[in-house]
Protein backbone atom coordinates (compact mmCIF):
# COMPACT_ATOMS: atom_id res chain seq x y z
CA UNK A 1 0.00 0.00 0.00
CA UNK A 2 1.39 3.69 -1.17
CA UNK A 3 1.90 6.28 1.73
CA UNK A 4 -0.51 8.20 -0.16
CA UNK A 5 -3.60 5.63 0.57
CA UNK A 6 -2.11 5.05 3.73
CA UNK A 7 -2.73 8.60 5.17
CA UNK A 8 -6.35 9.04 4.55
CA UNK A 9 -7.36 5.32 5.44
CA UNK A 10 -5.64 6.20 9.16
CA UNK A 11 -7.01 9.62 9.09
CA UNK A 12 -10.57 7.71 8.55
CA UNK A 13 -10.16 5.04 11.03
CA UNK A 14 -9.08 7.62 13.03
CA UNK A 15 -12.35 9.76 13.07
CA UNK A 16 -14.60 6.17 12.75
CA UNK A 17 -12.91 5.29 16.29
CA UNK A 18 -13.07 8.18 18.15
CA UNK A 19 -16.69 8.14 18.87
CA UNK A 20 -16.66 10.56 21.79
CA UNK A 21 -14.09 12.92 20.18
CA UNK A 22 -12.59 15.65 22.73
CA UNK A 23 -14.60 19.26 23.29
CA UNK A 24 -12.17 21.17 24.91
CA UNK A 25 -13.75 23.84 27.49
CA UNK A 26 -13.54 27.36 26.99
CA UNK A 27 -11.13 27.24 29.77
CA UNK A 28 -8.48 24.44 29.38
CA UNK A 29 -5.97 26.72 28.97
CA UNK A 30 -6.31 27.99 32.49
CA UNK A 31 -7.25 24.52 34.15
CA UNK A 32 -3.59 23.27 32.97
CA UNK A 33 -2.22 25.92 35.30
CA UNK A 34 -3.98 24.89 38.55
CA UNK A 35 -1.61 23.96 41.56
CA UNK A 36 -1.63 20.95 42.28
CA UNK A 37 -2.45 19.34 45.70
CA UNK A 38 -0.09 19.27 48.78
CA UNK A 39 0.44 15.99 48.48
CA UNK A 40 1.70 16.61 44.75
CA UNK A 41 -1.37 15.38 43.21
CA UNK A 42 -2.61 17.37 40.01
CA UNK A 43 -6.43 18.08 38.77
CA UNK A 44 -6.54 15.61 35.11
CA UNK A 45 -7.00 18.39 32.63
CA UNK A 46 -10.16 16.33 31.07
CA UNK A 47 -11.99 15.66 34.07
CA UNK A 48 -14.99 17.34 32.79
CA UNK A 49 -15.38 14.86 30.00
CA UNK A 50 -15.38 11.65 31.82
CA UNK A 51 -18.03 9.81 32.17
CA UNK A 52 -20.76 9.17 34.93
CA UNK A 53 -20.43 6.93 37.64
CA UNK A 54 -23.18 8.44 39.61
CA UNK A 55 -25.15 11.38 40.67
CA UNK A 56 -25.85 11.90 44.25
CA UNK A 57 -27.27 14.47 46.69
CA UNK A 58 -26.34 15.53 50.10
CA UNK A 59 -29.69 16.05 52.64
CA UNK A 60 -27.53 17.66 55.06
CA UNK A 61 -25.38 20.21 53.37
CA UNK A 62 -28.10 20.63 50.41
CA UNK A 63 -25.38 19.14 47.96
CA UNK A 64 -26.09 18.39 44.40
CA UNK A 65 -23.55 16.04 43.03
CA UNK A 66 -21.93 13.91 40.28
CA UNK A 67 -19.44 11.46 40.90
CA UNK A 68 -17.30 11.10 37.09
CA UNK A 69 -14.99 8.21 36.37
CA UNK A 70 -11.57 8.17 34.39
CA UNK A 71 -11.84 5.56 31.25
CA UNK A 72 -9.87 2.65 33.48
CA UNK A 73 -12.80 3.32 36.63
CA UNK A 74 -15.31 3.80 33.99
CA UNK A 75 -14.44 -0.08 32.38
CA UNK A 76 -13.96 -1.54 35.89
CA UNK A 77 -17.27 -0.24 37.05
CA UNK A 78 -19.24 -1.43 34.25
CA UNK A 79 -17.65 -5.28 34.38
CA UNK A 80 -18.08 -4.63 38.57
CA UNK A 81 -14.55 -5.09 38.64
CA UNK A 82 -13.89 -2.82 42.16
CA UNK A 83 -12.93 -4.94 45.07
CA UNK A 84 -10.62 -3.55 44.66
CA UNK A 85 -10.52 -1.02 42.11
CA UNK A 86 -7.57 -1.25 39.88
CA UNK A 87 -4.59 0.79 39.42
CA UNK A 88 -4.99 3.97 37.37
CA UNK A 89 -8.89 4.44 38.24
CA UNK A 90 -9.69 7.91 39.27
CA UNK A 91 -12.62 8.86 40.48
CA UNK A 92 -13.61 12.77 40.40
CA UNK A 93 -16.63 14.31 42.71
CA UNK A 94 -18.24 17.51 41.54
CA UNK A 95 -20.14 19.25 44.51
CA UNK A 96 -22.56 22.60 43.89
CA UNK A 97 -24.59 23.88 46.45
CA UNK A 98 -28.52 23.40 45.40
CA UNK A 99 -30.00 25.92 44.02
CA UNK A 100 -34.15 26.07 43.68
CA UNK A 101 -35.04 26.37 39.88
CA UNK A 102 -36.65 29.36 39.38
CA UNK A 103 -39.74 28.34 37.20
CA UNK A 104 -39.75 24.79 38.75
CA UNK A 105 -38.74 25.45 42.63
CA UNK A 106 -38.63 21.68 43.63
CA UNK A 107 -36.07 21.10 41.32
CA UNK A 108 -33.07 21.75 42.66
CA UNK A 109 -30.25 22.39 40.00
CA UNK A 110 -26.19 23.15 39.98
CA UNK A 111 -25.81 26.36 42.35
CA UNK A 112 -22.69 27.84 43.52
CA UNK A 113 -19.87 25.46 42.78
CA UNK A 114 -18.38 24.10 45.93
CA UNK A 115 -15.47 22.12 45.28
CA UNK A 116 -13.94 19.03 42.93
CA UNK A 117 -12.63 16.31 45.04
CA UNK A 118 -10.53 13.58 43.45
CA UNK A 119 -9.60 9.58 44.48
CA UNK A 120 -6.59 8.05 42.47
CA UNK A 121 -5.90 4.20 42.65
CA UNK A 122 -2.10 3.37 42.80
CA UNK A 123 -2.59 0.53 45.69
CA UNK A 124 1.64 1.31 45.86
CA UNK A 125 1.99 4.69 45.99
CA UNK A 126 -0.50 5.27 48.28
CA UNK A 127 0.03 1.75 50.36
CA UNK A 128 -0.90 3.79 53.76
CA UNK A 129 -4.34 5.21 52.35
CA UNK A 130 -5.99 1.73 51.69
CA UNK A 131 -4.55 2.59 48.33
CA UNK A 132 -5.67 5.42 47.13
CA UNK A 133 -4.49 9.15 46.83
CA UNK A 134 -7.18 12.05 48.02
CA UNK A 135 -7.73 15.35 46.65
CA UNK A 136 -9.35 18.82 46.57
CA UNK A 137 -10.09 22.09 44.97
CA UNK A 138 -12.13 24.44 46.31
CA UNK A 139 -14.39 27.43 44.80
CA UNK A 140 -13.88 28.25 41.37
CA UNK A 141 -10.72 29.46 41.32
CA UNK A 142 -9.52 25.57 42.35
CA UNK A 143 -7.96 26.36 45.18
CA UNK A 144 -6.05 23.46 46.96
CA UNK A 145 -6.90 22.08 49.83
CA UNK A 146 -4.94 21.48 52.63
CA UNK A 147 -1.86 22.88 54.34
CA UNK A 148 0.42 19.96 53.55
CA UNK A 149 0.39 17.05 52.49
CA UNK A 150 -1.16 15.43 56.06
CA UNK A 151 -4.54 16.59 54.58
CA UNK A 152 -5.24 12.98 53.98
CA UNK A 153 -5.58 11.55 56.89
CA UNK A 154 -8.82 13.72 56.94
CA UNK A 155 -9.97 12.35 54.00
CA UNK A 156 -8.66 8.42 54.50
CA UNK A 157 -10.30 9.22 57.85
CA UNK A 158 -14.34 9.79 56.04
CA UNK A 159 -13.85 6.96 53.76
CA UNK A 160 -13.17 4.14 56.48
CA UNK A 161 -16.36 3.68 57.08
CA UNK A 162 -16.33 1.78 53.91
CA UNK A 163 -13.57 -0.08 53.94
CA UNK A 164 -15.06 -2.95 52.21
CA UNK A 165 -16.42 -1.30 49.63
CA UNK A 166 -12.23 -0.60 48.75
CA UNK A 167 -13.13 2.90 50.59
CA UNK A 168 -15.45 4.41 47.45
CA UNK A 169 -18.89 5.15 48.95
CA UNK A 170 -20.15 5.51 45.61
CA UNK A 171 -21.96 2.47 44.32
CA UNK A 172 -21.84 3.18 40.45
CA UNK A 173 -25.26 3.06 38.69
CA UNK A 174 -25.95 0.12 36.18
CA UNK A 175 -27.86 1.80 33.57
CA UNK A 176 -30.15 -0.06 31.53
CA UNK B 1 8.60 9.50 5.11
CA UNK B 2 8.63 5.27 4.96
CA UNK B 3 6.05 3.36 5.37
CA UNK B 4 7.27 1.59 8.45
CA UNK B 5 7.54 4.51 10.23
CA UNK B 6 4.05 5.78 9.36
CA UNK B 7 2.04 3.01 10.34
CA UNK B 8 3.47 3.13 14.32
CA UNK B 9 3.10 7.27 13.69
CA UNK B 10 -0.63 6.71 13.04
CA UNK B 11 -1.07 4.11 15.68
CA UNK B 12 0.17 6.58 18.24
CA UNK B 13 -1.49 9.53 17.15
CA UNK B 14 -4.82 7.37 16.88
CA UNK B 15 -4.31 6.22 20.66
CA UNK B 16 -3.38 9.34 21.69
CA UNK B 17 -6.32 11.72 20.49
CA UNK B 18 -9.28 9.22 21.35
CA UNK B 19 -8.89 9.93 24.84
CA UNK B 20 -12.33 8.69 25.26
CA UNK B 21 -12.19 5.51 24.11
CA UNK B 22 -15.87 3.43 23.66
CA UNK B 23 -16.58 1.18 26.84
CA UNK B 24 -19.35 -0.67 25.43
CA UNK B 25 -21.82 -1.74 28.70
CA UNK B 26 -22.55 -5.61 29.37
CA UNK B 27 -26.28 -4.68 28.31
CA UNK B 28 -25.12 -3.16 24.71
CA UNK B 29 -27.16 -5.95 22.85
CA UNK B 30 -30.15 -6.00 24.54
CA UNK B 31 -30.68 -1.96 24.25
CA UNK B 32 -30.36 -2.25 21.07
CA UNK B 33 -33.45 -4.19 21.17
CA UNK B 34 -35.01 -1.49 23.67
CA UNK B 35 -39.26 -0.40 21.81
CA UNK B 36 -38.92 3.21 20.57
CA UNK B 37 -41.11 5.31 21.84
CA UNK B 38 -44.83 5.90 20.10
CA UNK B 39 -44.01 8.88 18.06
CA UNK B 40 -40.68 7.04 16.60
CA UNK B 41 -37.71 8.04 18.65
CA UNK B 42 -35.39 5.71 19.52
CA UNK B 43 -33.10 5.52 23.06
CA UNK B 44 -29.91 6.62 21.59
CA UNK B 45 -27.70 3.19 22.50
CA UNK B 46 -24.71 5.33 23.82
CA UNK B 47 -26.41 7.88 26.27
CA UNK B 48 -24.45 5.94 29.08
CA UNK B 49 -21.60 7.32 27.37
CA UNK B 50 -22.42 11.20 26.98
CA UNK B 51 -20.88 13.77 28.87
CA UNK B 52 -22.70 15.41 32.08
CA UNK B 53 -24.48 18.28 31.44
CA UNK B 54 -25.45 18.83 35.15
CA UNK B 55 -27.21 16.73 38.50
CA UNK B 56 -30.17 17.91 40.08
CA UNK B 57 -32.14 16.94 42.49
CA UNK B 58 -36.29 16.82 42.81
CA UNK B 59 -37.38 17.51 46.63
CA UNK B 60 -40.76 16.92 46.13
CA UNK B 61 -40.58 13.16 44.69
CA UNK B 62 -36.96 12.34 46.21
CA UNK B 63 -35.14 11.56 43.08
CA UNK B 64 -31.61 12.04 42.01
CA UNK B 65 -30.95 12.61 38.53
CA UNK B 66 -28.15 13.28 36.16
CA UNK B 67 -28.45 15.19 32.70
CA UNK B 68 -26.26 14.26 30.07
CA UNK B 69 -25.75 15.67 26.44
CA UNK B 70 -23.89 13.95 23.03
CA UNK B 71 -21.81 15.66 20.97
CA UNK B 72 -23.43 18.10 19.78
CA UNK B 73 -25.20 18.95 22.82
CA UNK B 74 -22.09 19.27 25.27
CA UNK B 75 -20.52 21.49 22.10
CA UNK B 76 -23.29 23.53 22.21
CA UNK B 77 -23.25 23.92 26.29
CA UNK B 78 -19.77 24.60 26.49
CA UNK B 79 -20.11 27.47 23.52
CA UNK B 80 -22.96 28.86 25.42
CA UNK B 81 -25.07 28.22 21.94
CA UNK B 82 -28.21 27.09 23.65
CA UNK B 83 -30.52 30.16 22.53
CA UNK B 84 -31.51 28.22 20.78
CA UNK B 85 -29.67 24.58 21.08
CA UNK B 86 -28.16 23.41 17.21
CA UNK B 87 -29.72 20.52 15.97
CA UNK B 88 -28.93 17.60 16.83
CA UNK B 89 -28.93 18.02 20.06
CA UNK B 90 -29.92 15.38 22.78
CA UNK B 91 -30.26 16.05 26.44
CA UNK B 92 -30.73 12.83 28.77
CA UNK B 93 -32.42 12.83 32.02
CA UNK B 94 -31.61 10.13 34.08
CA UNK B 95 -33.70 9.74 37.32
CA UNK B 96 -33.46 7.48 39.95
CA UNK B 97 -35.15 7.19 43.47
CA UNK B 98 -32.93 8.50 46.26
CA UNK B 99 -31.81 5.88 48.67
CA UNK B 100 -29.53 6.83 52.34
CA UNK B 101 -26.48 4.87 52.31
CA UNK B 102 -26.19 2.56 54.44
CA UNK B 103 -22.65 4.31 56.08
CA UNK B 104 -23.76 7.61 55.61
CA UNK B 105 -27.12 7.99 55.70
CA UNK B 106 -27.48 12.01 54.93
CA UNK B 107 -26.07 10.92 51.22
CA UNK B 108 -28.68 10.37 49.15
CA UNK B 109 -27.33 7.64 46.19
CA UNK B 110 -29.31 6.60 43.35
CA UNK B 111 -31.59 3.82 44.22
CA UNK B 112 -33.94 2.07 41.90
CA UNK B 113 -34.24 3.77 38.96
CA UNK B 114 -37.14 5.37 37.49
CA UNK B 115 -36.86 6.38 33.95
CA UNK B 116 -34.93 7.91 31.32
CA UNK B 117 -36.25 10.66 29.08
CA UNK B 118 -34.63 12.52 25.98
CA UNK B 119 -34.80 16.01 24.56
CA UNK B 120 -33.89 15.49 20.65
CA UNK B 121 -33.79 18.96 18.83
CA UNK B 122 -34.95 18.99 15.18
CA UNK B 123 -36.71 22.76 14.88
CA UNK B 124 -38.43 21.36 11.56
CA UNK B 125 -39.29 17.32 12.31
CA UNK B 126 -40.51 18.64 15.75
CA UNK B 127 -42.02 22.04 14.94
CA UNK B 128 -44.67 21.72 16.81
CA UNK B 129 -43.20 20.97 20.13
CA UNK B 130 -41.06 24.04 20.03
CA UNK B 131 -38.28 22.23 18.45
CA UNK B 132 -38.40 19.19 20.65
CA UNK B 133 -39.03 15.45 20.23
CA UNK B 134 -39.57 14.17 23.77
CA UNK B 135 -39.62 10.59 24.90
CA UNK B 136 -39.64 8.26 27.75
CA UNK B 137 -38.83 4.62 28.88
CA UNK B 138 -39.67 4.00 32.12
CA UNK B 139 -37.80 1.14 34.67
CA UNK B 140 -35.29 -1.38 34.30
CA UNK B 141 -37.01 -3.02 31.23
CA UNK B 142 -37.46 0.35 29.27
CA UNK B 143 -41.04 0.15 29.10
CA UNK B 144 -41.85 3.33 25.96
CA UNK B 145 -44.01 5.65 27.64
CA UNK B 146 -47.50 6.67 26.39
CA UNK B 147 -50.28 4.77 24.28
CA UNK B 148 -49.45 6.80 20.82
CA UNK B 149 -47.64 9.97 19.85
CA UNK B 150 -50.08 12.12 20.77
CA UNK B 151 -48.22 11.85 24.55
CA UNK B 152 -45.55 14.55 23.68
CA UNK B 153 -48.15 17.16 24.58
CA UNK B 154 -47.51 16.18 27.93
CA UNK B 155 -44.08 16.51 28.01
CA UNK B 156 -44.36 19.96 25.93
CA UNK B 157 -46.93 21.51 28.49
CA UNK B 158 -44.22 20.92 31.31
CA UNK B 159 -41.24 22.46 29.85
CA UNK B 160 -43.87 25.47 28.66
CA UNK B 161 -42.76 27.18 31.87
CA UNK B 162 -38.96 27.69 30.25
CA UNK B 163 -39.98 28.74 26.48
CA UNK B 164 -37.72 31.59 27.33
CA UNK B 165 -35.10 29.24 27.69
CA UNK B 166 -35.74 27.20 24.39
CA UNK B 167 -38.05 25.14 26.87
CA UNK B 168 -35.08 23.28 28.73
CA UNK B 169 -35.18 23.43 32.28
CA UNK B 170 -31.40 22.42 33.10
CA UNK B 171 -28.69 24.96 33.18
CA UNK B 172 -25.50 23.33 32.43
CA UNK B 173 -22.87 23.19 34.60
CA UNK B 174 -19.86 25.01 33.98
CA UNK B 175 -16.67 23.19 35.04
CA UNK B 176 -13.89 25.18 36.10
Amino acid sequence: MKKSVLVPLFAAMFLAACGQSPIKPANAADKAATAPAPNGIQLPADYADWRLIAPAYRSDKQHVRAILGNDTAIRAARAGNTQPWPDGSILAKLVWKEAPHEKWPTAMEAGQFVHVEIMVKDAKRHAETGGWGYARWVGKDLKPYGKDAAFVAECHGCHMPVQDADFVFTKPVKLP
